[in-house]
């Protein structure tokens, strides 16, 4: 499934995402996305530096968008979100 | 010049960042670029976001890149934080 190679940041430790995002790199695929929203996307972009430059040198960004997402919250009232996808790849 | 062209995300509101980056992207360039460091990444995300949905509308994102840095503290110890540029162009 897509959704395997996809690694959401939140709330646990930065290097908890390091080793979910060797995890995926080191697998069949050789490829994962880290997707953040808010406040997690200054994590998600250590995430990704840490994995790249001290874990797998191998590892490249293939890609980095942004884009906003509307999120609806409980009282039905919708807020918009930044959010980034970061793509690495093992050469 | 072409640190003109820069913007630096730091501890002002973000209104107050969207308001500097459309001034530059209306300027003769048409560019801006947007750097910021560690937990203002996020707000960086947020300015590029905010200025393209509904400043300017006509705004894109050219690239986006990540890279860390290497900071040396008061006393000398020198200690890695995560950057991004955001560069949005008006078309």
């Amino acid at each position: 499934m897509a959704d395997d190679n996809i690694i959401y940041i939140g709330k646990k430790e930065t290097m908890s995402y390091v080793l979910a995002v060797t995890g995926q790199l080191n697998g069949d695929a050789g490829k994962v996305t880290i997707k953040a929203r808010g406040r997690s996307i200054s994590k998600a972009v250590d995430v990704a530096e840490i994995t790249r430059n001290k874990v797998i040198t191998t590892a490249v960004v293939d890609d980095i968008k942004i884009y906003t997402e509307s999120l609806e919250n409980e009282d039905g009232r919708k807020s918009n979100v930044s959010s980034i996808e970061i793509y690495l790849r093992k050469e």
